[in-house]
């Protein structure tokens, strides 16, 4: 029978303790939130869902078509300028989401005959871009200039260095001053996906490319997403503006997707003039990420130092991780639970999103609780 | 220097005339639209932004993180429950695109070993899901059951064949029923794209797989957007709860992606309610498509028979399309033009679409301009 196939993968998650379930939550949630990305505590601020529903009113519900035929509005265009100003890029261009940015950057700028060179712990919508691509991937060691280097060393053509700013499961740091310099070396491009750093690096939340001097750079490009720290949906690729024209040209998931809903630019833009005018907030996201990490080490727990706004911590196993985040719950707390097959390590943790307006009773309540339900 | 090959690129596609260029609109057009996706008149439909304005307000202006952690709503739920209600599915699962949707159904459903059967005129989406899949691909002539068989002749294990159900460049319809019938004679699924179908096609727009019997069906998937007839933004897989378990479990561009904004969500809710309250606007738009067809038709033009709401016109170049469409707007009509790389067999077209809320004196209009402008 037709996906009979099926029934057996389910049954082996269900044997292996790996099944995935959706839990609606209600508008008014009773949980601490230390488990979204809305690192900047945006996504419900009334600037921002007031940007929304207004660009729904003035633009309608949906853009109505591909960004190439009547999906552009001024809105979009709008959006753009100031994202790529913030960031100090020459030029952006906003697709539907950060997954649909990613694979349009890889995919576009690594063309037959060229190398791609993917850190091992990138994000799936890298790696999906990377397996779309034309070129040829060679996945090297994660966030290792030198494995980037010898893998550039014996290339002859066309190539870029494609890796996450802030990876999303340790919120470990790229050395992107480093990655930039080695593939100057090579005359490679680099290909970076700052979705969890826009926002929360950088002066003002400028972002990762911004705080290593690496913005308005001929050979560099970043995506964004605007669904983390802008509270709201979709993605940009920043970069020399031959790039984005490039983008504009050949680019599937550009060219072939309806352009951003209206309420998702409008939103975003509101919660980019937001962060002009309170540039504090990207600072703050991360003095909570500290301070939550420094709490947690002082418990003995198994806490990577962040780099940015995402604080890992060590489970002793699936099933302990997925008890864990369940006591946690049950105690009051939303907590992001990563294992297997979501994590590249095979090592499975609690996730953890420092926000900026967590306030200091709220911190200290949360380290409680995960203290105390620790397996 | 990184990117130097773009250049060339850039120059190659000027000096074929193919250069894509964005032009903003703003939220007043004057132009007469036969270019967007909006069949049924309801992305500026007050009820519809409403619908996206409430989201926003109650829910925020994202859903702040990936389905599985944060992002499920019970406004999500609620859609997805209503969607396959309304088009008779067991269970539906929403992504932020369309285009993410078909990249999930596909690449969820052909694992390793297996074959994807597609179609020559499939949808981009659709095509970078067999690139990322899995299984192997044979791609087959176009609307064509025998090669279909064919294909699945040769294989042995699981196999999927995989199809547009209204194919976006042409307007003209799969075979659905003969298709389905040759997939069960080899105990192949069936996965339809019925992003053009939904809404203009089935009793009261209930789309392509209701109006061939198929909704329901063991072994049917059918994906749809949010971003054409509901005029708001994302996508949806609807079939049996096994299969949207599975994609919950497997989908990469759904688990690792940012759940749909609320107020798109909102906003395809409350479209596809007042479908249910105004079930005539899908008939409607298939009028209005039929009767473009029969007065382009009689002024000569070699325009394609519409099964949906789509007509497209023959240009004799992609330079004489370019002029064409631009002829149009010139005299206050927005038409749709395709060319190379953008249409699978080389022939560059006007693409019209029909809305179930043109009036006669607009349709009158607009073939008055296409025919006037002509090259
Ligand atoms: C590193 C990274 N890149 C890209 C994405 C995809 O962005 P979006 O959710 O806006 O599609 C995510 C998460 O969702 C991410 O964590
Ligand atoms: C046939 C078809 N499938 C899928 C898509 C993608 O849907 P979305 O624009 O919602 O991503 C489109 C158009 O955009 C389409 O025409």
């Amino acid at each position: 029978m037709a996906f009979g196939w099926i029934d057996e993968q389910a049954e082996a998650r269900r044997r292996a303790g790996l099944v995935r379930s959706l839990r609606p939550r209600p508008a008014a949630s009773p949980l601490l939130d230390l488990a979204s990305n809305d690192y900047l505590g945006l996504a419900r601020h009334p600037e921002v869902t007031e940007g929304a529903a207004r660009a729904a009113r003035v633009w309608g519900g949906g853009a109505t078509g591909s960004r190439l035929v009547t999906g552009t509005t001024e809105l979009h265009t709008e959006l753009e300028r100031e994202l790529a100003e913030f960031c100090g890029a020459e030029a952006a261009l906003v697709f539907s989401s950060g997954y649909a940015a990613n694979l349009a950057a890889v995919t576009a700028l690594a063309p037959h005959g060229s190398l791609i060179v993917s850190d091992a712990g990138n994000h799936a919508s890298l790696i999906d871009g990377c397996r779309l691509a034309r070129g040829t991937t060679q996945v090297v060691a994660h966030a290792d200039p030198e494995a980037v280097r010898k893998a550039l060393h014996t290339h002859d053509g066309p190539a870029v260095v494609v890796c996450d700013t802030v990876f999303s499961v340790d919120g470990d740091a790229a050395p992107l001053a480093r990655l930039a310099q080695v593939g100057r070396e090579y005359g490679a491009g680099l290909v970076v996906d700052d979705a969890h750093g826009l926002g929360v690096l950088g002066d003002g939340g400028r972002g990762a490319p911004h705080a290593q001097g690496l913005a308005g750079a001929a050979d560099v490009v970043a995506t964004v997403t605007l669904s983390k720290s802008l509270g709201s949906q979709g993605g940009a690729v920043l970069g020399p503006a031959r790039v984005i024209d490039h983008l504009v040209n050949a680019a599937r998931t550009f060219i072939f997707d309806t352009g951003l809903a209206p309420a998702a630019a409008g939103a975003a833009l509101a919660a980019l003039r937001l962060l002009r005018r309170e540039p504090e907030r990207a600072a703050r996201a991360r003095a909570v990420a500290g301070e939550l990490h420094a709490r947690l080490t002082a418990e003995g727990l198994a806490a990577v130092r962040p780099d940015a706004a995402v604080v890992s911590v060590r489970a002793p196993s699936p099933e302990g991780a997925v008890r864990w985040a369940a006591e946690c719950r049950a105690a009051g707390l939303a907590v992001g639970c990563f294992r297997p097959p979501s994590v590249p390590d095979g090592v499975s943790r609690l996730r953890l999103t420092a926000r900026a307006d967590l306030t200091g009773d709220q911190l200290e309540r949360a380290v409680r609780v995960i203290r105390r339900t620790r397996p």
